[in-house]
């Protein structure tokens, strides 16, 4: 039996719900206990695909990189934390702009306790609320590494990430979901097609424009190489932590447990991940002959990255649709930005942008008025209703969010790039980023010349 | 503060719940929530355990395949989905079928809208139930892979999927949890020792002697080398998410909250994964003179096989046994596939399916009336009753089952065998399957010769 | 639809919660399972760290040493829990001791149906209870490692759990959060920076002591060499996972759910994660020209330590500070202790050490009257109150269990090493312990001879 003595703090709170409810908690009380848990549930697992971030960007780069590229990932998640906290919430989420339509204002350096636990008309605490929205920002700065990788100075990352979490995504998602122009025009996006990825990706592409291609990428006759990953057990691994993450991700989204709602976003989800696995790798075989780990691997990013902003809305064969097609595009993409001259290591243009303009699209087409009514606000597709409405709203939102993220990371990353310098040396990039930016190689023993293994 | 005037989709489902629940939400209704989030964090947890096989399978392979171990578990999880989807969830619990005990026949191509959220009688949304079931399908294949390791084509992943997950598991699964007939001989398996686990090792065994050994596995003279794998890191980290899976696997198993007996459930789960591990340890320490790692991993997996039948029905002392024996059983088995030259390189034999066959008949051993009541149904065992009838029907359903199993399997995996191949060529072999399958390494700069790590 | 006739047990507790709550359930009920789950959820997370320990250990270490580092964790997690169930639990929260200021006594062999589920006035079941406490041990037993590093015996992890999971922790545990003779003079440890951190700090001081330094740390001139770990992905993931689990490690604390202040617990500790390794990062680049990665994955680590005594009871921005000093202070310990000659392979004392007593010494500092209230007990800091007494009691907090662990430690590592020994011999430990300890390299391949890839 525990013991009823406790008179320290910590487990001393056992006694504390014990006198808080004393009688009866009230259903409204307990509504509110279990959406707090679920939020809460789904900011630790959206947190978790940070570890498949770390996983997907090592395993998919090189070893002389590997510290650095795992590394940098810790670090921009926690400075992300400060900045969102200090700024980004309370550009994205803040109530008191006069311009409410394009930016939040208010909220800044976040405290709960002020804005009130429970606050009325809420059905969670601020705090937890405040911790998802910050995942899925730190979600969208690692997606936009992507472009970074291999060659971009650390002190980059961290003057980017100033500016991409307090500004640039903060605004993205005031638009969207904090009440802004694009929500009152109808974009539908239900986790962040758009907001998250689409954001992510753009930056993704402003900074390997401007950083250009890692040397050896392409050849002179414009031909290119393929610069393989060093660990395909980690980007494997990386997949499925995202995957499992995912579920926070979208089903996380509905902020509700109510009568179970977001146990079909949880389902459209699977589907959809394993539609876009199924159809790349089948896809890439059928062209090359070779059955393509890393292009499966995109395929199932890629299918969750599409139904992120339909999940809620869409039926189960839709689902299936929306990742199929996801899968075939990601292969498709890749070859393209290839072709391009566009130097994109971690497949972030691809997966993470044009399943992202994919998937945004997706809902304008494939969204029931049904399961709008259920989600409580938002208008049918194509196919459901007969109407291009809702498919020019979500296209209007592509072309508006790509064009505002486009322009603020040129402007950003190209003062940077005057400023301060982008790129690391040539001499630093082929001994790299491990010895260069660190002083120590992530695998110093892997690293030696052979014959040394033995040795401490 | 949160704003309050969201317009747009996704958050905007923040306010939906307050909407739907102005008005206190009843008992029933936040039941039914509970239960949703309790079944959907199981999920989550099982289909976190592929990641734990991604690693064991992996680091208990060669560096010349890891890629394709490794990539082949998103894959087959992805495709498993869809079958499940399609075909295999109206196997196992749909409920139209005129033949009832034998087989389910409804749900196909499953839509939970059409299935009805919360159908009356139901403790929480059917959407979440078949993802639970399916990630109970996904792992029994991947421990059915165990027996393809290194050596079977790819093609024969995507068609054994088709078959297993389709309907091998699904008959197994409605046998005994969908209210099949060996469900009305009162056979007693809370969370799938049998169903799971067994059936899964079954599938490993016909593959494995359908393959013949690896390469270098026995030498003429009936001797065997131990091929070992090539990361015990991966395979350390895969027995703690497996771990930590198992408490979705096995606690999720009681699809509800209820008065909170799901935590007896984790209490007699770690218990006995902790015994597992320490006998094997121990075990091997006598025997050979060096504490086997490998040997000690499968002893805590097996201890979590073993107490999944019963994690529900024992004692906690019981618990320890189950597990202690279990960790015994799985070194001692280990060593007789050896010596009947059976190749089971991520020895899911002895893991899965000795230990699976201990579990189940421990159930009939250990199980007491007071948990059985609490359960709600089922028998105690010998030692509570004094009574040999329910391990009788342990047994019957571990014959039962496996023979099933086993017919089954071998039929599917030989016609393959005979129409398409199963199993690479020598040289694939000997090379890899990640360049003879996928047309790169999976560890592309540790393959390479000694040298030439500094290039790109 | 879901079948109704379910017959056979598992699954046939779905219509377990439909009978039991054929009537509305109460309030009083849902609130004890929404705890359950919570406290549930909190236990799997911590135990989830543990992944984070395997990756953060054999990355920090050699490769000859990794298959050893990483698989001990298993097994001595397993063993942890058998002695922990025996007698750890009943020295921490056993009630029918003579003594219980001092030591707890009772629930050995603890077993949840004798404690009763759901014993009057709690608002649990003890089973996950027990499951959340072992987890808590278990992690103190794993910072304890630290010190056994590349040298210890494997039999010294096993004698030395015996004395740390049934003794040593349980005390400092009754002591704090038990009711003993601290709680009673007002110590505040909300989750651990002192019970956990600091006891497992000073156990692994104890054996790094005893042990003495690794062949070829220091010179005979008393300089250090860095001994690298081998895998900074690794140690990088091992991050990530503990941050994620640290949510359930400190706003598990909590127990409950209530108003939903475990997310205000939960806000609090992702500032200070944030913080610490920023300040790391930053003093490190500072102070010697190049952004160390370890120093800034030990810095987020040092914030997290601090935090967790106090995310309950400061403000966000005193969340930052405490941060801001735990990052900065584990950059100077490290190389306090590399100047006194202690090995400290895992940066255990600097990162668990000084960062938990820094934590237990700001709750003194920081500690708002406002949030003490919150919690439903406790005394507000020094900036708060203007009263330096609660900063007293936690000095005395800190003397008190420091001297009791560091006297316990020495002398049960001191009588090991003398009867059984301690560490291995010069020529093991130059092989590596996978080798000596285990028979076999956890890494087979890569510490082959060069040339030898590609057989078997």
């Amino acid at each position: 039996m525990i013991k009823k003595t406790f008179l320290a703090l910590g487990l001393m709170t056992i006694l504390f719900p014990v006198a808080a409810f004393a009688e009866d908690p009230s259903g409204a009380t307990l509504d509110m206990g279990l959406n707090s848990l679920w939020v809460m549930l789904a900011f630790i697992l959206v947190l978790l695909m940070q570890g498949g971030f770390i996983l997907l960007e090592a395993g998919s780069t090189r070893m002389k990189n590997a510290g650095h590229v795992a590394g940098k990932t810790i670090f921009t998640v926690g400075l992300a934390a400060l900045i969102y906290w200090a700024f980004g919430y309370g550009i994205a989420f803040g109530g008191d702009s006069g311009l409410s339509q394009f930016i939040g204002w208010g909220d800044f350096f976040f405290d709960p306790q002020l804005a009130g636990d429970a606050a009325a008309g809420d059905s969670f605490p601020n705090g937890v609320f405040f911790l998802f929205q910050l995942a899925f920002a730190a979600i969208s700065l690692s997606i936009a590494w992507g472009g970074f990788a291999e060659r971009a100075k650390l002190s980059s990352y961290i003057v980017f990430t100033l500016f991409f979490v307090g500004l640039i995504y903060p605004i993205v998602a005031h638009w969207i979901w904090g009440g802004g122009w694009l929500a009152e025009d109808g974009a539908q996006d239900f986790a962040g097609s758009t907001v998250v990825h689409l954001t992510g990706a753009l930056a993704a592409f402003a900074a390997t424009v401007l950083l250009k291609p890692r040397i050896g990428k392409f050849n002179k006759d414009g031909s290119a190489n393929e610069i393989l990953g060093h660990n395909q057990v980690f980007t494997a691994l990386s997949v499925l932590l995202l995957w499992v993450g995912w579920f926070g991700f979208n089903a996380g989204s509905t902020v509700a447990i109510g009568d179970g709602f977001f146990t079909y976003v949880a389902f459209t989800t699977m589907l959809a991940a394993g539609a876009g696995g199924v159809a790349a790798l089948l896809i890439s075989w059928a062209v090359t002959g070779k059955a393509d780990i890393t292009a499966m691997l995109n395929g199932t990013l890629a299918g969750l990255v599409a139904i992120t902003a339909s999940c809620a809305f869409v039926d189960p064969w839709a689902a299936v649709v929306i990742g199929l097609v996801a899968g075939m595009l990601v292969f498709y993409s890749v070859k393209m930005f290839e072709k391009l001259k566009v130097d994109d290591p971690i497949y972030a243009l691809s997966v993470h942008g044009m399943a992202g303009i994919w998937g945004t699209l997706a809902n304008g087409i494939f969204a029931t008025q049904e399961l709008a009514d259920k989600v409580g606000v938002g208008t049918g597709g194509l196919i459901d209703t007969g109407s291009w409405k809702q498919l020019w709203v979500q296209f209007e939102s592509v072309v508006v969010v790509g064009a505002f993220v486009l322009v603020a990371s040129f402007l950003v990353l190209g003062v940077m790039k005057m400023i301060m310098g982008f790129r690391v040396t040539e001499e630093q990039e082929i001994i790299g980023l491990d010895l260069s930016e660190h002083g120590a190689y992530g695998y110093p023993e892997q690293m030696k010349k052979p014959g040394q293994t033995f040795e401490g």
